[in-house]
């Protein structure tokens, strides 16, 4: 799609979504109002009724014609379900592919279920190959069917490519918007050329230089065309020192090589040498920003991003899978506690003091998790540097047991009077925080090389094992050197 | 800086990272061998070491001259301290400022401190002004004066302007790499001053219409230049609706822009309605992926990024405030266990099963603040929604209890045989996952108000809330119902 310059960009769209909402709210009244009143109600009511209510909708929809798809699909998020789908209602139908393909996964799937067969086919009209791929997993089957009737022989290929890569490779961020031009011809040519197109597609850094068989063979930055003179031939300016990103590459590679070097577009060439899409900077800044997002809701054990207006019991399962993860490994380590009932027995002071044991070291091995998983993803740990890196974990944990240990052993010889319970005190947490740290680095790493993301997951194990862990550690000290 | 074309773009940079490392490896051998043999050497043995010597470090320069900057960052970036510094010795001098921009903090900070004055006022001789205010946190003063002496006066004005502006402005994001044009000239005109620049400055998507008095007027793309006809004016064709950035605005609100609007490069216009800069797309990349990665390590509670080969010292400092909060925390949660000594004593199961209680509502509690915070930064919590999400969670937070306290309800009574602990211990699980959601939602909320991160230190109080809180309710309800 080339961007709707017909619609306005916006400073603050908080104001639109709250203006949109007080309509809405207004509108929502009168259709009570009127409804409530609809057997016992004079033509002149009728008529003002009718009228104030033209008046809300009037308004509303010259807002959200005013108003970029972005902005629309930022409102439809914020608001309710029942005034989103009074909202999406007022949209008019040729906007309604682009929004669909701006707003969350959440909100697109409470969309989609309110249109028919047809208003679905209808919104795919104004989208590119690569946007209906994207909505593809999200439309009944007989939409597709529609949709893929409606297209032309090339672009059916398209979508059958863009929709056969997996979700975090190159060519699920790929184009097919490409303006390409042969090397032996000059720039005068290209810029005739170029004067062929109302406008360029988005964010048209480079035409991609390519020969007869669509073989890639170099680009020309659009900046080189405006600043030499129009008889230079394409040959003699493109680059061909340029990223060229296959499209089974990862995804997250190819956003790191648009990070490093600064890229507005690059080429997706295959293994044949024939250029096949592009990937553009706005694409690649989406991608970081959910896989972000993703590894936040992650840490927090949400599977996938709600919609914050779902329903309860949605928001509930969402949370479950971690809920019942947590619940499984406090149950294994309620037994460790349970193993040493007799020990507690005896000396009840153990109960109140192992929890501080168990949390500190949860804590200490999360910080090295997180250190590792960074580095990780930054490609920075090496086979030649992993063992320093292990070493110096160890170390800070070692150091760190020894500081908020020795803090802790005498905050509990203080309460209880007791030496020998500040020793095992400080021993168990420099133990504990050392197998913190060792799984902290060794659960991340094991993960990463058996092919899996280290972030999702990695905290319940770590935490599982530095709770029961530590009540081991500290009762079975406890009950070697405390209880006679 | 624009871009450096003479270096290459490099597929996998990890190869070249342990190439690298490796003829360092034997760089340093060689040195150690050479000086062990320091007396007893005849000159043929010098020769043959100074030949291995050269060998070995012309191919690393070589290899060094062949790299983009941010590869050599990279590399840099993952090589221990003594390596890192024997190979930015071998980097040419007039790199040294384009890749101090790109290293990470950390990493600047160990690069920058062996560097003697006179090289680091050498390495800002090729900056830009905005890339000079990036590195002047951490040069010394004296350079400072330097670099300030060496600059002309319009160039002193746009330093001062830059680093007046705090880190999350768009002033910090901003350059001064401009093209503008008047609109009363035709594309013709544009198209000769254009060709006397030998490369457009990078991400040159769009030229700036000024006035007389460097007023903004609005935008020319250059796609607009290429598909049109010479003699159009620019005032016919410039876009006047577009996005307007001030510099004291949110670094953030302009990232979203970016995100929204698909945007590659946006004026900075001041009060006045002066055209004082811009910010690019990859500069808006780099804040986002910075973004996530503080939000990431600041949920472990790591204060600042940190390098992977810092001292062991260094690293722990990092960690400390994080721990000795949580310890703090601890200690309390402790005392309130401490309070029920009596009962445990009595009842010893319940120091087995209180850490359950405890941590499923702070798992439960977290999510409820991820979303909160998620929902925050996208803006979509309103004044309208927000009582209603609120009992969304409360519902949500109801509903676990049920479930997953009804199960730990049920492990308890098998465990024990005892009807009463099992309606204890689901009782206590969900007032305590209610407490969860309430702290869950206000203490993010609250933070928000007070215009603070509430990404920043929310878990710790959360946690600390539901620990203590699990303990006294679950210890509470024992003392009263179970213990006669």
């Amino acid at each position: 799609m080339t961007e709707n310059r017909e619609h306005h960009y916006t400073e603050n769209v908080q104001d639109h979504l709250l203006k949109v909402q007080h309509l809405l709210e207004k509108q929502a009244l009168l259709e009570t109002v009127t409804h409530r009143q609809t057997l016992p109600r004079d033509e002149r009511h009728e008529l003002l009724d009718k009228m104030l209510h033209k008046r809300h909708l009037v308004e509303l929809r010259e807002r959200l014609d005013g108003l970029h798809s972005a902005d629309i699909a930022y409102i439809l998020e914020a608001l309710p379900i029942e005034q989103r789908l009074m909202l999406w209602d007022l949209v008019k139908a040729d906007r309604d592919g682009d929004i669909l393909i701006e707003v969350s996964d959440a909100v697109r799937e409470s969309l989609i279920a309110s249109m028919s067969r047809e208003e679905l086919r209808e919104a795919t009209e104004n989208l590119d190959t690569d946007e209906i791929a994207d909505l593809a997993p999200d439309l009944p089957q007989n939409v597709m069917r529609d949709v893929f009737k409606s297209l032309s022989i090339e672009e059916r290929e398209q979508l059958r490519a863009a929709m056969s890569y997996s979700e975090d490779s190159v060519g699920a961020l790929m184009d097919f918007n490409m303006v390409h031009v042969r090397e032996d011809v000059t720039l005068e040519v290209v810029s005739r050329y170029l004067r062929r197109f109302d406008a360029l597609p988005d964010h048209t850094d480079q035409v991609f230089v390519v020969d007869r068989d669509d073989r890639f063979k170099g680009v020309l930055p659009i900046n080189l065309i405006v600043v030499n003179e129009p008889e230079m031939e394409v040959g003699k300016l493109m680059l061909t020192d340029t990223i060229r990103l296959n499209p089974d590459d990862k995804a997250d590679q190819a956003a790191q090589s648009f990070e490093r070097y600064d890229l507005v577009s690059a080429p997706v060439v295959d293994e044949d040498g024939k250029l096949v899409g592009r990937v553009t900077v706005n694409v690649v800044l989406d991608f970081i920003r959910d896989e972000a997002e993703t590894d936040l809701l992650n840490q927090a054990g949400l599977r996938e991003e709600e919609d914050i207006f779902a329903s309860v019991w949605k928001s509930a399962q969402n949370r479950w899978t971690w809920l019942a993860l947590n619940l499984a490994t406090a149950f294994f380590a309620s037994r460790v506690i349970g193993s040493f009932e007799d020990t507690i027995e005896k000396f009840v002071a153990l109960a109140t003091l192992m929890p501080i044991v168990a949390g500190i070291a949860g804590n200490s091995a999360n910080q090295t998790t997180t250190i590792i998983i960074r580095s990780l993803a930054l490609g920075q740990i090496t086979q030649g540097n992993a063992r320093r890196l292990m070493i110096k974990e160890l170390a800070i944990s070692g150091l760190n047991g020894l500081v908020w240990g020795g803090i802790a052993g005498l905050f509990a010889y203080f309460l209880y009077h007791n030496v020998a319970l500040g020793v095992v005190m400080t021993s168990a947490m420099v133990l504990n925080l050392i197998v913190g740290a060792m799984v902290g680095l060794f659960i991340p790493l094991a993960m990463h090389k058996l092919g899996r993301d280290p972030a999702i997951g990695s905290s319940v194990m770590i935490t599982a094992i530095t709770d029961s862990g530590g009540f081991f550690i500290f009762l079975g000290l406890a009950a070697i050197f405390l209880i006679n």
